[in-house]
């Protein structure tokens, strides 16, 4: 068939792995007899410094009609420094919460042939296989201003007794019970069960959490159902990670929570991610495929940067918005092969590794 | 010296390893010419039911007067279905906040004999000696109510389109900058080196905590000083712990991270903690010592918990409150030895170990 892709490749290492995803895109094209339209839009410090704005509302428009987007990462050494007024990360949070994709799909499922990557016993890992359902457009990220402006520093207030910082954690029953229902609905297609991870001993976002995850979970009877607070999951997922099938959290919670996860899988390099919403296409749903990496500017135009986690989520594009399941099987097959024959990027360097730089690993992924 | 010590068992495991703490402070105390006085008080469970609150102000009147709080765990399986209308770690709210406990001190080292009892590889571990210092009086576990009451369910409002929850994550000035300061001067002591964890890049409090942290470092240029973000600190903690030396960061944060770096340690059952403040007591510094661990409801009774977090709490205790600097390294010494011999507690079941249940393994202790 015929699909638009939006591709914002974005900041530092973003470019270099998206440029991957695209070979291997193409590649499956060839093979399947597919055509990719890619149209490619600025994002994150390139758009703040050419157009004002971590992402224009231009691009948007773009991204609102295509059949998908591909997008590789934001933010740079200067992010912080107030050089810019603008964040780069902005571009985040006006895609996530404009587009409304407030279901944020992160699988963890470690390689057999990457066991021994990882700073984890393989006796531990062997046999995870989870799925972190993280919601992405509300909590402390968005707070309660209308509209959301995460980290706008006015929120700093001057008082006469010095300065207070004040973000608020908002969630409404709506917005828990959607996310709760992406989660089950996961869950019937995998192991069958529920975590849900909250702070209820303290969170009174948390208790409101508890009580709509339990009235959905009534729902899914064939699915195994359990609560679990954040920092006792934080032990779990390393101590037991084939405990877990779905795990369902808040915002800020799923970010920490996956980044941890990462090292079950040996790398961040190799997370991927799909942030989907409400929005129909032609083939599917709307969504937001991007790395969980973030753009490294330590190591950018080095070559080193691991592109498996932005082809695993150009896999995970065909799937939920393009309706591709064969594709999409396809590319994560040749992932598992390519790192099998003993390949690694910098990232997975190991005792009698082969390792590849960027456009290698792509170019291997592509061929096999 | 004569030290008069308050003791809060609480609800589960907590009688059970506070009990096992005591012997060896009674071991101490024979062993060094020491009298430890008592004062045993309710909290958390058997407090509601018997004084209507999870503490009462006359309890908390007698930790006033003590030199010092050992803590043990509260909490239950029936904490949040409703049935008290106080839950039990309000008590911990109470005496974190009410005695101004700001700073909590979670050291993580694991010991050279146990490393194979983690779920990391043992060369990722070797070497690791960290120490958390929590901000523990403020963040979302206090909101800006005023008197602050966490998890307060009437945060959860009504209104025509559904229920909403809001916390609120707060932090003035002056509340980063002692914790800073704590910061910085432990590691005076040890490898001169802080890490600041924040969420800058989406939260305005952490944009506030990261200003303030660069002006308390410029008192401390002998200090080396990194920012690092939640989601990327919850990742390096496990790739590679040993890069750590004093990590600073805010309330919750700190909740999650040391849960998860329970895990470096082997288990949850070996870490201490010290919750100080600016309280002086006639031989230091007012302290309230807790195990991380919580009340363990599923193992109650069985003989099953590990006493080694809450013994060397009552380690901490002994060093910060009283000033007794070699009775707490004996005890360390002590629980060193045991668990080089080769005992363990259930939570550390090996191959080949000699498990012990938690009052054999404190009589161990004890006599050691
Ligand atoms: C870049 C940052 C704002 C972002 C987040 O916190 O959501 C990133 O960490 C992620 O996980 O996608
Ligand atoms: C019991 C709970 C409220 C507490 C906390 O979150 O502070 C505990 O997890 C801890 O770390 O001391």
């Amino acid at each position: 068939g015929n699909y638009t892709i939006t591709v914002l490749p974005g900041d530092g290492i973003g470019p270099e792995v998206t440029n991957e995803a695209i070979n291997v895109l193409n590649a499956v094209a060839s093979r399947f007899g597919h055509t990719f339209t890619y149209h490619k839009r600025l994002v994150g410090v390139a758009a703040i410094e050419a157009e004002g704005d971590a992402i224009s509302d231009a691009s948007l428009e773009v991204c609102l009609q295509s059949d998908a987007i591909l997008f590789g990462a934001v933010g740079g050494l200067a992010s912080y420094d107030g050089r810019h007024k603008v964040k780069p990360e902005q571009a985040l949070f006006k895609l996530r919460k404009g587009l409304q994709f407030f279901a944020n799909l992160r699988p963890v499922k470690p390689l057999n042939s990457l066991l021994s990557a990882s700073p984890i016993k393989s006796e531990v890992l062997r046999g995870t296989d989870l799925l972190v359902v993280r919601e992405l457009t509300g909590g402390l990220y968005y707070g309660h201003l209308e509209p959301p402006v995460p980290g706008k520093p006015s929120e700093i207030r001057q008082t006469e007794q010095g300065a207070v910082a004040i973000d608020t954690l908002l969630y409404s029953d709506a917005e828990i019970e959607r996310i709760l229902r992406v989660a089950f609905e996961a869950a019937r297609d995998r192991k069958k069960k529920v975590t849900s991870v909250d702070k209820a001993n303290v969170l009174s976002s948390s208790v409101l959490w508890r009580q709509v995850a339990n009235r959905v979970a009534a729902d899914y009877p064939d699915v195994t159902f359990e609560h679990l607070l954040v920092d006792a999951c934080a032990m779990h997922l390393i101590r037991k990670p084939t405990n877990f099938d779905v795990i369902v959290t808040e915002n800020l919670f799923g970010d920490i929570l996956t980044d941890e996860a990462s090292m079950l899988a040996g790398s961040m390099g190799m997370l991927p991610s799909a942030s989907l919403g409400t929005r129909k296409t032609a083939h599917g749903r709307l969504g937001l495929y991007e790395p969980i990496h973030g753009s490294a500017p330590d190591i950018t135009g080095q070559g080193k940067a691991n592109p498996i986690a932005a082809i695993l989520s150009a896999a995970m594009l065909l799937q939920y918005s393009l309706g591709l399941k064969s594709e999409a099987a396809a590319i994560e097959a040749a992932v598992e092969q390519v790192i099998q024959e003993g390949y690694r990027t910098e990232d997975l360097r190991e005792e009698g590794a082969k390792v590849l730089n960027t456009q290698e690993m792509g170019q291997k992924i592509a061929a096999a």
